[in-house]
């Protein structure tokens, strides 16, 4: 079976990428309100295929929101289930100007194919099909269960995917997500992300004097919030970049020797990234933790913006009664969103200075998600990305959160893959994205390999 | 001659107030662009009432904005020269709906004037005109020149007044200024405002990365502007609110015995402040100083507002490129702007953290200001106030600044005295703006007597 249906995906690549274009030309831009009735016209592309290549149930739900486009073929009984995920909402491609071919209109170009959503997150979405199509069409019985679900709001929160997970479980319910939206850590590199920070997003807001005051007349005698605001974020990490928030590292997990090994033997310059990537004079951070470690396996925490006072140009002499600080903080596995956000507000309480009080909130928050490498659906996605690329598969980790995974393990309990197969330089949420051909069959080959190899 | 004056303004009472509503009438609002023909009018008001009572040299002045008014008397040869100052411009009345009677119809009630201008500054430099006339209607020799220049821009900058002193500093040579645009401590209270703080404005920039970043990927690794901006700023200050930038108390030059036992003396209640007028929980500032002292004679440091990164409601998990903050600093005597600029820039760069880079840029600065006590004119203008109020006059300072006595300062080489008659409670820049027309009366008298003993 597996070789009728990799023979299959080999002889219709062109159709494969015929259909992919067709696609791609749907506009499905998610945030755009007169782009709602191209991300139907997506979900509706998205579901004939799927009749098309023989899978069973399938379906427009619809939402509030945009749809979700569902299918399964559930005919392999205490066999492992397989619940394979992607969007096909797209950003919007502004600057437009920048575009070398337009967006809409698919374009092959250095055996690349360029278009709004090639690779993030149609393209990758098509190998899944594709995949399953490769599979289905040997008329044989699949080893294991698949279910698909897709959304159209991934580029907008995802909203509607969440209340359907947290409603319906039970109707997605599998042993292992498959996830296509992640990139691979370098050309040729086949790898697999086995672990996401998750967050809490604060606001830490300081209140002085009831009113804002003249500077000039009260200078001196009224309490500054953002003087004071300074003070508090000044001590919530020292100068070498430590948090300093009692407890935080209990219970925080350090990821295996073996992973540490694999990372560094990653190929990953720190000079390159700071100068490329970065652009700062020097690098921060934890000392005795490589980058990778730094941004991969250590919680953070940072400010974004501190809204308050008077922020125009020139000069105004204002006190003003509050100042806020946004700030969030990444989890990693081992931390809990409520407990790291309640030890960050007990430290903010002891640490506010005098004449002023001190309110922190939480926005949001995500749980930080670690598939082991011992996971056999790990061990089987491993073992077909090296079938396909000739090279033994990197495991990865992502400094972001991907709440999907973190909403997949909460309700449904499951670990997620995330197999991606995009290049660091594929311009996602920017001008000229694309998709190396290579890769989308690649890809297509290395889940074809990994739905067997998850059978046996 | 000094009983004649007296007798006249006590007879002409009447007259004196209407012809102020008359003034008050006019919105010279120097703000708003459709109001210019209305400055200008409120200008030759001005002017034909100076006239009227015998002032020669009598002019309007055009600027690039809006017109001075100019006058003087000088037949005193050998004797001072005094030189009135006051502006004959507004605010904009807004909002409009919480005047009780509307701000450009003036009203009589309880022993008050209420109108747009009544107090700031129109009814204190009307007080001017009106001693100026009892003075010059006794038609006896005046005892002191006396030149009096007004302005219609004081409430947007003072640039034409500014520039006019800059370019023709002769043409307003004088030995001392008389301006009444303050408060008294209190309601019976005869004050004299001797000194005042200068300020330097600054903006401290740092940046990080190039481009902004996602907190996810980068968090652990990229510098935080914002972070790096809360260290500095928390070491500008220490916890109790002492600046600590080396060398700035070099020189400061600390209030006379005299007067900080003078302050002592005031009718003010800390608690009471706290509660009314600040309404934080704790007021702060320098151990070891009084609330007065910290506010009227120490240098102090205020952050205004933060500029750059995310602002927005909600969350968005960015690692700004740059962060900037708003930061003034309020200098006594014996502080220079641009020394203590220097001293701060250098501070800052001093303990800029590593992976950012700092840029501390001044927007504007001005001179503090500080009459002794001993001044001869001083002394009259106490004397004058003490005769008519029955009660000894006592000596502030202010906290902020009044730009135009720095100006005189700096281009006439002469002292300000600052002898206002507004009380903390007439609501300047606020709806109901009011003149408490006892001290309308009182002012009138206390300049007459300032007059005839400055020319003892």
């Amino acid at each position: 079976m597996l070789e009728e249906a990799l023979r299959f995906a080999e002889t219709n690549k062109e159709a494969a990428l015929d259909q992919l274009k067709a696609f791609l030309r749907i506009p499905s831009i998610s945030t755009l309100p007169d782009n709602k009735q191209d991300v139907h016209r997506a979900a509706e592309f998205l579901r004939d295929e799927l009749l098309r290549v023989g899978m069973e149930n399938v379906q427009v739900i619809e939402t509030s929101g945009h749809p979700l486009v569902y299918a399964d073929f559930l005919h392999a009984p205490g066999r492992p289930t397989i619940l394979c995920y992607g969007h096909y909402d797209v950003q919007p491609p502004d600057p437009l100007e920048e575009w070398i071919s337009p967006p809409f209109e698919p374009e092959v170009r250095n055996g690349n194919v360029y278009a709004r959503g090639a690779v993030d997150d149609k393209g990758q979405l098509w190998m899944h099909v594709k995949a399953l199509e490769a599979l289905l069409q040997t008329g044989k019985p699949l080893p294991v269960n698949v279910r698909l679900i897709a959304e159209g709001e991934e580029e907008v929160g995802g909203e509607a995917i969440a209340a359907y997970l947290r409603k319906h479980p039970e109707s997605l319910s599998a042993d292992v997500a498959l996830v296509s939206d992640t990139d691979m850590f370098a050309p040729g590199l086949p790898t697999l992300c086995v672990g996401l920070r998750g967050m809490i997003y604060t606001e830490i807001e300081v209140r002085g004097a009831r009113t804002d005051l003249h500077s000039g007349i009260y200078g001196g005698a009224a309490p500054n919030p953002f003087f004071a605001l300074a003070q508090i974020l000044a001590r919530l990490k020292d100068e070498d970049g430590r948090i300093l928030i009692p407890g935080l590292l209990d219970g925080v997990e350090a990821p295996t020797e073996a992973e540490l090994a694999a990372w560094k033997a990653l190929p990953f310059n720190e000079e390159t990234y700071r100068e490329h990537e970065v652009g700062s004079t020097e690098l921060v951070g934890e000392p005795g933790f490589s980058v990778l470690e730094r941004v991969w396996s250590r919680p953070t925490l940072e400010i974004h913006g501190m809204p308050g006072g008077f922020i125009g140009a020139g000069a105004k002499t204002v006190i003003p009664a509050k100042a806020v600080a946004k700030v969030s903080m990444r989890l990693v596995p081992g931390m809990e969103p409520q407990r790291t956000f309640e030890q960050l507000r007990s430290y903010v309480a002891q640490i506010t200075p005098r004449g002023v009080t001190c309110e922190v909130r939480l926005i949001h928050s995500g749980e930080p998600v670690v598939v082991g490498t011992e996971n056999p659906f790990v061990q089987s996605a491993t073992e077909a990305m090296r079938e396909v690329f000739g090279r033994e598969t990197v495991f990865v980790r992502g400094g972001g959160s991907i709440p999907i995974v973190g909403e997949f393990q909460r309700y449904l309990k499951i670990p997620t893959l995330l197999m991606g197969f995009g290049l660091p330089d594929d311009n996602l949420h920017a001008p000229n994205e694309k998709f190396h051909l290579a890769n989308f069959y690649h890809g297509i080959e290395s889940i074809v390999r990994f739905v067997v190899l998850a059978g046996k």
